[in-house]
């Protein structure tokens, strides 16, 4: 049995990318559960783009972060130690955890993986996520897509984009263009997710891809990365536009002043609207979203799409891996296997 | 009586300030209607910023324009030869006119202005116009204005941003904050208007004024100018906070690019929405706009205020002057005497 957890603590806050040397790696005594508390051992971490916003002193929501403390992170795994009625050892939860091997959680905080015949454990991460509500109410609630949109999607092979552009594709929209930054991400994203058009934003002029790829303006974008982007798109909106700010991955991973927007004018002149929103805000929901995702996954009409590393010891280096785009999908530290059971006390 | 109209003709685009040097007066014949049409003697000529946008080559809403044409311009005046059974001579109308001392207009396109007692023509120029009906439906439905908001007013001064400041403290909110561009219009805003605080642009950092009016972060902005005033209002909005995109004054009267707005990103940090509108498309709900302003004014609750000056001569210059901040309320031209008949054929 392991008698220690292991972890990582944030040494310090990085002001430019995030690397392995602003966490520290630490052992510890294997965290034991007070009255009304769970052990859990992890199984998955999710590594999300937000959590090197979370890393900002100037970070608005997400839990607040300060060096010394274990690095926050959502996981997924295997109660050991249960001091909860709700709960038992072997129970597979859900919940607020860190960047460790084992995390000990409120029994309240801790949500129960439902036994889906047919979905692994690993599915849950990718689909029945915080990434997956942002993806699913902001594409239905927030741009409230139509069937004869053009749509458009940044980040679009990330954890939230691949999601958007596949529910995109099933609730029907006109054209589905998707912007990435690799050509294998471009060929992915038409190949196996079914966009009509996929631009490499690296590969030249946005604008001028956006023109060629949205010949009849764009009536949606949802909107993973703020920046030069959003301006391009913004120069091309039809009317009654709508902009599901997402997330602002490019101003995330860097101190340096935000680019500044040229083309916000275009919401007046386009009747258009641009609408932040928090998953958070949808969790009270979720189990609509859920559902709807249940079934087109075992319709086979969405993927669970999932970069994962082994070895816990990796996730700094897949935080900042997610910053270089080198994640195609969801990442997800596997932190122990998914198969083995509760071993602990 | 009059053998011959004057109007001002567009001579050029500018490409910088407009100026009288952009329009060139003309006379010529006294217009004769065709079957279906009315001539109307103008009295009253509205002047508005988006007048100046209306000559930018690139405007994408209001009528296109091209040098050698006649400036068009909202009218209000009277009917002198009706060729429509709809109308008579001496009928109060308003419409779609010219800077031109008689205007041709289809009879379709001529609104009977109604006889309210106790509501001059002048009223009707400020009041129940294109502009009211911008800043009632953009201050109640698209910026949703609660009783507990803080609202700020950008270009409060302005023909929308006064009646937005007046409707906002007859609906009711928590704080209202009005912002313009002299020491002298910040005092009429307070005193006249009743805004709790009222902030001149030019004279300070608008962030560190913002700050002191408004300690508990801003839930309402109706934005007339875009550009600087609107980065820093987005750098302090709430959750929630609600942003109604009225109209980009500061973008109209040059072909300098516009700003970069660099706190787009808090739209996804706040979960607020910037949205666009045009009054075109409430035209549809006047009535129930111009209902309550009529009662407001009846009740002496709301005012017309007009920035009146005699002579359709003056035209270029009024324009000019608004981007140069030199009107209080609603810039009108006074082109003949109200009062006078229908003294034509």
């Amino acid at each position: 049995m392991d008698k220690q957890a292991f972890a990582w603590r944030i040494a310090s806050r990085p002001t430019g990318p995030v690397s392995a040397r602003h966490f520290e790696w630490i052992a510890q005594p294997l965290p034991m559960p007070r009255e009304g508390e769970v052990r859990v051992r992890t199984v998955y971490l999710s590594i999300d783009p937000v959590q090197r916003y979370w890393l900002s002193p100037h970070a608005t929501f997400g839990p607040p972060t300060e060096p010394g403390q274990l690095m926050p992170g959502r996981i997924w795994g295997v109660v050991e130690v249960s001091r909860s009625p709700e709960f038992r050892a072997g129970d597979r939860v859900a919940g607020p955890g860190a960047w460790a091997t084992h995390c000990t959680l409120p029994a309240a905080a801790a949500e129960r993986v439902p036994d889906w015949p047919g979905i692994p454990l690993l599915a849950h991460t990718s689909l029945f996520c915080m990434q997956a509500l942002t993806a699913y109410f902001g594409l239905l609630e927030i741009a409230r897509l139509r069937a004869t949109d053009t749509v458009v999607v940044s980040a679009a092979a990330g954890a939230v984009g691949s999601l958007v552009v596949q529910i995109a594709r099933i609730a029907g929209c006109g054209r589905l263009v998707a912007i990435a930054g690799t050509a294998e991400k471009c060929r992915w994203l038409r190949e196996e997710l079914g966009a009509d058009a996929a631009l490499d934003y690296k590969a030249g002029d946005v604008g001028a891809q956006l023109d060629a790829a949205c010949p009849d303006g764009i009536d949606v974008y949802y909107d993973n990365v703020g920046g030069e982007i959003l301006d391009a798109v913004l120069a091309r909106i039809n009317g009654h536009a709508r902009i599901a700010c997402g997330g602002y991955i490019s101003h995330y991973d860097t101190d340096a002043p935000a680019t500044g927007i040229r083309n916000f004018a275009m919401l007046a002149l386009k009747q258009a609207r641009a609408e932040g929103f928090s998953c958070f805000e949808y969790v009270p929901r979720q189990g609509e979203a859920f559902a709807a995702l249940r079934r087109w996954y075992e319709e086979g009409r969405i993927r669970a799409h999932t970069h994962l590393v082994a070895g816990l010891e990796r996730a700094p280096e897949v935080l900042a891996d997610i910053f270089r785009g080198r994640n195609i999908g969801k990442s997800v530290i596997e932190v122990s296997p998914p198969g083995a059971g509760s071993e602990a006390s």
